[in-house]
């Protein structure tokens, strides 16, 4: 069964450490690291009095339990639960209690190669779940600060404007300059001069053009952000990947941990597609490089490099909700192979004997858990729930040693000794095991 | 990748309804379940002064669940954490927090069909995992609450002595004997009625024993689990299982929830066994019967019977570790199948283009993430991490249009096509994808 299979699968990877840290932390824990979004903290309070909090995102737990635990170097992910004391819009995705899933590399390696795996990661499981076109928005945040220093920003108000920025997405332009002039306090001439900057995006090409950038190349950290982003994009190149990629510097992130390179993938919306247009989710994944927060929670501040991503499950789940309700496709829930069924009543111990033959061979077998149901009803249950073959076991098919094994779609039948019934199920179904995607939909 | 796949198969289960219940509930949904094991339920307040408490098991929000979302039939397993008020004792795998991992079936179905399942999938688990022999007790709180009523203790304190019941597997039966007379007030000649029966364990030799039982046989509820208790032997016998499986009328189960057939699975400790020896853990599964716990949370009250096991991973896990540690085995920890190397420097680029190909093939793959790694280092990583195979590209192969694959436990190295070369790694590690756990141990 998939139970024993993921059990076995969980035993094995237990054996090894499980660096996933924990559901709550003390309060302090998880402060300061998310900037404006801390309001979402779930904060509780246990018996003895102490102030813990859910986990706001899979990130700092980790870093927190690498520290803890001394470790320097490991490569994991993670699928698990993330608590946002935010108001439910579940339309569009957002939930209190919801899974995100992350995937983080941490260890002082050689410049980028980690950050392109990432990226070769977030454009396979995008091209995988087959999604739609999307892009993969590449920035650093020292190139950002660069940006804000050429511009005149002092440094104190690097963070501030960082999520004005961050802004761009939502707002256009001149609603972002107005917010840095008023509430964020910046001259008129440097809101203008980011602005010059955070509107470009492109390629190699654009790196090649702010390397040679006369204020931008004077900026130490702007250079080292730009040398390091054209390393990344000769990799990325390497992975064939560049094509979906944009160095974008509109790209800001809003949380604070972030120190180098960060990205973020949206999915891209095709006019004259309403299934498209009904959906709007925004981003799927996002990550980037934070290389002090591990120190943070090491006593003696050793760092640890990480770079990771996290991808939005649950707003990729409502987009292939809203896409399989439009499309009307029926979508397969659970993955049996076949089922056994009897076609005269009193045969209960022939099915079970059936079932437990299928099961000890690997083969994902259900039945009706019923003494003696209907031969329609059973094959209606097939047809209801996509089990796509039916194993028939009657009086006749008992007295020849052999099963008549039916396919629920054609209706075709053909009797199969019994010792071969299990290979004849794996056979036939063989090209699903190639696309699970194929077999799951009706 | 493994997380791609991961995801997918989220992706396409998330689309039905996932019914797991939430992490934390109002207090009162879980109170009154757990009977004496309910002060070690995690209470927490949140920012309103709602009083939350932390699941404690999967069992209880699954059911609240179901009533929530009018589900009557549902089959579905939940690997998932669970918390505890506790003293941690590690090496006995009992955590704060920790894993656990249930499967239920709930729904009006004929009798013991579901419940039969249940105790093959423990039994298959068990097996596959291969921790030695071990022995499913089953009793059902039906025939148990006769004994009670035959034997004189009134209904009032039926709940309370089966938790005496229980504690027959730590202690001799003098001592629940007294516990009986003493702290929960039964007669002397109830308590040594009881006896009678608890210490009787047997198959179906003996339920045909209890149904001919003067005293017994004239209870309707103990009738009702025998004639249940029967059925359910002749359903495991035709499973093929009853070897593995006691009727055991000293099995009490400590929760309140439980209507009817009740289990437990303990791993037999052999003598003269060092290993086994030094390990203790006790039960490594339990479940039963929960007919009434849906109908708790349904406003109407509506019933939907239930029965599920929880299997006991951490438990599993620190057994696992343990005779790992015995046998000064290697255990790995990841899939990998093959590692990139080269054996020159400036050759980066050549290990980037050829990890994604294998990537892309459905391979798993790694690279060290060094510009220029020394050869040996590469191929001291496989040995430590116990990655098989290592695919070296050279100045020499790329020239060839080849790639060099090397064994890395017999160094036999051959030069395979490039475009074979995906092919070629999973033909080798074929007979590993048959048996994970060969191919993990090294």
């Amino acid at each position: 069964t998939k139970l024993a299979e993921s059990l076995l699968d969980i035993c094995v990877l237990g054996m090894g450490f499980r660096p996933n840290g924990c559901l709550a932390s003390p309060q302090e824990t998880l402060m300061g690291k998310y900037g404006d979004n801390s309001k979402l903290i779930y904060e509780l309070q246990d018996q003895g009095g102490e102030l813990l909090a859910l986990r706001y995102d899979l990130t700092v737990p980790f870093a927190r339990c690498l520290a803890m635990n001394k470790i320097t170097n490991i490569k994991r992910y993670h699928i698990a639960k993330v608590y946002r004391r935010d108001n439910p819009a579940t339309t569009r995705g957002r939930y209190r209690e919801f899974y995100q899933c992350d995937f983080d590399i941490a260890g002082q390696f050689d410049s980028m190669i980690p950050d392109a795996e990432c990226l070769k990661i977030v454009h396979e499981i995008l091209s995988d779940l087959q999604l739609g076109d999307f892009l993969i928005k590449v920035n650093d945040r020292r190139i950002l600060n660069g940006v804000f220093a050429v511009c005149g920003v002092p440094e104190s108000k690097f963070i501030t404007t960082c999520s004005t920025v961050d802004k761009l997405d939502k707002m256009p332009w001149d609603d972002v300059r107005s917010e840095m002039v008023g509430e964020k306090g910046l001259s008129p001439e440097a809101a203008d001069c980011i602005g010059e900057y955070v509107q470009l995006h492109g390629g190699l090409d654009l790196i090649e053009q702010l390397l040679q950038d006369p204020k931008l190349s004077q900026n130490k950290l702007a250079k080292e952000g730009l040398g390091d982003m054209k390393l990344l994009f000769e990799y990325l190149t390497l992975f064939g990947i560049t094509g979906k990629i944009s160095f974008d510097l509109s790209l800001a992130r809003g949380l604070d941990y972030y120190t180098g390179v960060i990205f973020e993938a949206v999915l891209l919306q095709q006019e004259n597609d309403h299934v498209e247009e009904s959906v709007s989710v925004g981003s799927v994944a996002g990550g980037g490089r934070y290389d002090g927060l591990v120190g943070m929670f090491d006593p003696k501040g050793r760092k640890v490099p990480c770079v990771g991503v996290s991808i939005g499950i649950e707003r990729i789940f409502s987009i292939m909700e809203q896409r399989v309700k439009a499309s009307g496709e029926k979508v397969r829930t659970t993955e049996t192979q076949v089922l056994v069924a009897t076609p005269q009543k009193h045969l209960l111990g022939a099915r079970l004997k059936l079932i437990s033959e299928l099961w000890d061979a690997g083969i994902k077998a259900e039945m009706l858990y019923k003494k003696d149901p209907k031969l329609l009803k059973q094959l209606q249950y097939c047809e209801d729930t996509g089990i796509p073959l039916v194993a028939i076991i009657g009086e006749q098919e008992l007295t020849d040693g052999v099963v008549k094994l039916r396919v629920v779609t054609t209706r075709e039948e053909v009797n199969i000794p019994r010792e071969k019934l299990a290979d004849e199920i794996r056979r036939r179904l063989e090209p699903c095991s190639l696309s699970v995607q194929s077999c799951l939909t009706l």
